[in-house]
């Protein structure tokens, strides 16, 4: 793994793939035909894309029934405890409406309203993520949305995997769609004859996936674009060259655009860590993918202060950031921006992907900016209430008149003022 | 304006302007050229769209002086007064940093930092809006962003209108920008040699601006896309026709494509408010505007119940909404999807477009069913924060070692395991 020293180098980051003019067209013309055409659409394209021809999306009770009856007892036990533990964070994460009342009578405030309905997008293929489950469909359970929908690929046998169906068991989901793509963002987004729509939709998913959720984003809401997984490990001379190694391969596997840097103000651990990647490397099962992500958009950066690396840091905004350093929680008030902290030897980042509680869905690609981890309040909304008094009418009617007036607005100043000129009034 | 029965009728809803093909290059192509030549391709769409030849786009000091000692006194005042109330409402939203501590020693966590940098679109052209001003700059402000840039289109003369500068001294922007348009987005999202780059954009714009927002959202974050204004009243025989009507005019007002919707329990004050919106219309100086977005984009729908009435309502998920009945507070909690709820004869809406408080940048469009107002949480963000105890950690590594291994990911699994099988260990 290469080194470098900070004071030479910037830091690259990868940017979120946006697709190319003809892939946009493609999704363009999916969503148009699933939106005017429905079921028929949805299952001509889950024939071709997904090589599973269904007479029915919906999965059965029996379907889950099986899949639970079909996880080992220790498996189950894992899932349920995970479960609980992203409960029990998110629940931190409620909300209560408020309001103000002033002695004029005037109240004003702020009501907290979960979603309607919600989609989750769930990936399919080769890897199926339980944990995808957990932490979507958590959360918008805890912010008390009535209708959680989860949609997923089948495989070509019409099938979808136990483990996901399991999951989505364990957090009480029980409207779930055999469908995946494009096709499955459209039928969320504009509803078909058998799936009603939805107003957010949130989950991964491949580059398809990915542009039409920007593609409906307005008819419905999205969770957001993710880019590729990335973590940092910011890490002095008191880290495990060893462990700090295994937790960058960790996220390099996830595929070969993923970013693992480390950042450190020791020398011989950049070193220790750069041999150790390397060895670890060799017996990976993902080894190929983990070694791409780690040659060609990973690398350790050397500095020559803690400001220094902390500034890296900052200007990194990782979606991922270990902090494995003498009193390492002394650190966190001076990160500015990162998805999700991992403080210490002991919290290794799958940690946080499966287990903790906190959300693994983070903001990627330097987003964590201006971007949070998922969380229940992206599945509530709010209204604002205005419930003025007489008194608070009378003592403020021609100031906002006069406001009115300052931009023009007449009818504004207008309306305002027919409360003084009817026969009803006083 | 017209009567319909609301058994007859499904609610007709403006949708987004999503602009056409064309539209969209010319902004893509703007945004391509500011990214690439920077101060020089603004000056140069400065001069092409806004007539203005400038020769630096920072707002003096000395220009907003000006704008301030220009303000008469009771504007002055009207304006610090709405400020105040902003300001008081929107410290009600700020939200703390919390942490749990579990008895094993870990301690989990939700981190909130406000944006390094924002940036607020004001709006030029024949109307200035020192509201928007407040209304954007006051949340930034309160949720501790250190730099807040506003930006505004010069008139041909290369100045800004007074009303707005003032309100920016009142909202404490110090550094404002006479620039406007596609060219002004970019600048915010990219940077150029004396505009530093913000992280997050809000404000109202044109079709070119909105255009703009939506294509450089991931860059940088935006508040939303927002469509034509919108008004729905509800209402029962005691709300006064007259005062009614004024109210779905204000909001008419705004533009052709904004709609103003009555929704009753009454066939009388139905037919009432449709004569007083005629007569009201008739010396509007905007009653143009008014009139086509009434008669094309507008109807009041009389209802047989409340239940009926309120389902329409929490259909149409209007940005305003106006609860004019007997016992309103009553109905706030039946109201699933609006922007902002005013409750009772003495709120009407142009309150709070200026004065109340709360934030009077809503969800248009129906998207009231999953947005919120403009908030001091649109300035900040969150991150995770993990440290788990060694105990903890032996309590649980073998269990997300096991979730790794379910989702086929060896090198998470590997990442926690490296801690058991290290010298240091222990």
């Amino acid at each position: 793994m290469q080194i470098r020293y900070l004071s030479d180098y910037s830091i690259p980051r990868p940017s979120l793939d946006q697709g190319n003019e003809e892939q946009k067209k493609k999704v363009k013309d999916i969503l148009e035909d699933v939106r005017r055409n429905g079921d028929r659409a949805v299952k001509k394209y889950t024939a071709m894309f997904d090589q599973a021809e269904l007479d029915a999306f919906l999965v059965t009770d029996g379907e889950v029934d099986k899949a639970v009856s079909e996880v080992d007892e220790e498996t189950w036990n894992v899932l349920h405890e995970a479960a609980a533990n992203i409960t029990a964070f998110h629940e931190r994460q409620i909300q209560q409406s408020w309001m103000t009342t002033q002695e004029n009578g005037t109240i004003l405030g702020q009501k907290v309203t979960p979603l309607d309905a919600v989609g989750i997008y769930v990936p399919g293929g080769t890897a199926a993520y339980p944990s995808s489950v957990l932490m979507n469909a958590i959360p918008a359970k805890v912010a008390g949305v009535k209708r959680v929908v989860m949609v997923t690929p089948p495989g070509p046998d019409g099938l979808v995997p136990g483990g996901v169906l399991a999951a989505a068991r364990l957090a009480g989901v029980r409207e779930i769609y055999k469908i995946g793509g494009a096709q499955a963002v459209a039928a969320l987004a504009y509803g078909t004859e058998t799936i009603e729509r939805v107003d957010k939709i949130t989950g991964p998913g491949n580059l398809y996936v990915a542009l039409a959720k920007r593609e409906v984003f307005g008819v419905v809401d999205i969770d957001m674009i993710a880019g590729p997984s990335d973590i940092t490990v910011l890490a002095d001379h008191t880290a495990v060259a060893r462990e700090v190694a295994a937790d960058l391969l960790s996220q390099a596997e996830h595929g070969e655009l993923s970013q693992a840097n480390l950042v450190t103000t020791s020398k011989e651990l950049a070193e220790a860590v750069s041999n150790e990647v390397g060895f670890q490397l060799e017996d990976l099962p993902r080894k190929e993918m983990a070694s791409t992500a780690i040659n060609e958009h990973s690398a350790i950066y050397v500095a020559e202060s803690l400001d220094e690396a902390v500034e890296a840091v900052n200007r990194i905004a990782p979606e991922h950031l270990e902090i494995q350093m003498e009193d390492a929680m002394e650190v966190v008030g001076k990160i500015r921006h990162a998805g999700a902290i991992f403080v210490g030897r002991y919290s290794s980042e799958p940690i946080g992907d499966y287990f903790a509680g906190p959300n693994h869905t983070l903001p990627t690609s330097g987003t964590a900016r201006f971007s949070s981890p998922l969380s229940v309040e992206d599945f509530v909304k709010k209204s604002s209430i205005i419930a003025y008094s007489q008194a608070a009418f009378i003592e403020n009617a021609d100031k906002v008149a006069r406001f009115a007036r300052l931009e023009g607005l007449e009818a504004h100043a207008r309306a305002v003022e027919s409360r003084f000129s009817n026969k009803k009034y006083d």
